[in-house]
């Protein structure tokens, strides 16, 4: 198998959210496309495993928003590497209800669809729903959108362990055929960001040059919002 | 319906290909997802009318190839705005033949992958294909894979009739605020590839400037390949 192919493949970045009750989830998703044109109905892949799946199940709708290539990273990494069995990733969001009860994200998207789930397959260990959109807005009509492209070239992100195009770590390592500078790097055992010396943080407000012991404690991994203590030197 | 939004999903172009007996078929896809890791399995919502849909379920085998930003547009338009029941798409393109048989298109590629149909739903006018991943390779290691975001902004591109994110083009025009220039613009009904005099079509070696009449009888349109006789000015 060639793994850098896979990389090849062009992708956006959503957050994929619902309500079933009073309970909400939401998840950071690659693979959504459109399916049908008339009437608009859109596909996602969606781990069984994923919270989300599940009351999406219940529900039998869902929303995304497309997010922003300028998104709040920490967002990212809420909705992303956190579960909402243990986590309330709608604390401090921004969201509106749609029509169908969903909540939709407005922070850090540029526009967002809100669908009801008309089939749905199993696939081995992910869900396909097909949802048609019953409404949809925009946010930020100048905003461009999050690719995955730019997420794992410019934000130096990887596709959490449940995202249909997850790759081993120690794959994409193996054959990342990059010379590793001889600068210090400190990597996240969370969602395997590295923390460049030589780069600082600037998202976050840290220097080219910051060593990482000198970052103060309260810094947080961009991506996926571990703290300092799950950083490990390389 | 906000239409804009749906110009914010982020999409790939793709060359899907497949043969059954001895006929080949191919068509531009965006709409093209991985679905599950492992295995490794994509899908890809095809429209039911197109010829090559037909001869996928009869071949149960399908390779795409990841299109490049330098991707030649003319091959664009063979195989996006022709059919193949009276086209010979393939003539003078390069290809390869994979393991399953398919031809894989090399020509203005990255990257290619075959596939092996293992599901596949009806969903309206389209059929999503589930394929397991059989064989892959890297055709250009650093090339930059082409978006549909890139096609339509650069080159000025729409999705044919067939695609899961065909939009009406009056519906498209009715909501462009752009306000148009003054400028001259012949506009090819096949496509709606729009040759605008001041800016000519560089890549066809027609400078900016050149008014309509004054291109070469031989010139084609860069998307699509229609003759001039099918463009309308505006």
């Amino acid at each position: 198998m060639n793994i850098e192919s896979y990389f090849k493949i062009s992708y956006g970045l959503y957050i994929v959210t619902t309500q079933s009750g009073n309970t909400k989830g939401g998840y950071i998703a690659n693979t959504l496309f459109q399916v049908t044109a008339n009437p608009p109905q859109f596909a996602i892949s969606c781990n069984k495993d994923n919270y989300t799946a599940g009351l999406i199940k219940q529900s039998g709708v869902f929303a995304f928003s497309v997010l922003s290539e300028k998104a709040n990273s920490s967002l990212i990494g809420n909705f992303g590497y956190k579960s909402g069995r243990d986590f309330d990733k709608f604390a401090g969001v921004n969201y509106i209800t749609g029509k169908l009860g969903v909540p939709i994200v407005t922070d850090s998207s540029v526009a967002w669809f809100e669908c009801k789930v008309t089939q749905s397959y199993e696939v081995d260990t992910h869900i396909i729903f097909i949802g048609e959109v019953v409404d949809n807005g925009m946010i930020e009509e100048k905003g461009k959108s999050l690719t995955y492209n730019y997420y794992r070239e410019v934000l130096k992100g990887y596709s959490p362990k449940n995202a249909p195009t997850y790759i081993d770590k120690g794959e994409i390592e193996a054959i990342t055929k990059t010379v590793k500078q001889q600068a210090e790097v400190w990597q996240c055992q969370l969602c395997h960001y590295e923390y460049e010396v030589a780069k600082g943080d600037p998202i976050s407000g840290i220097a080219p040059g910051t060593s990482f012991l000198d970052i103060p404690d309260d810094w947080v991994c961009p991506i996926c919002g571990a703290d300092k203590s799950m950083f490990e030197k390389e």
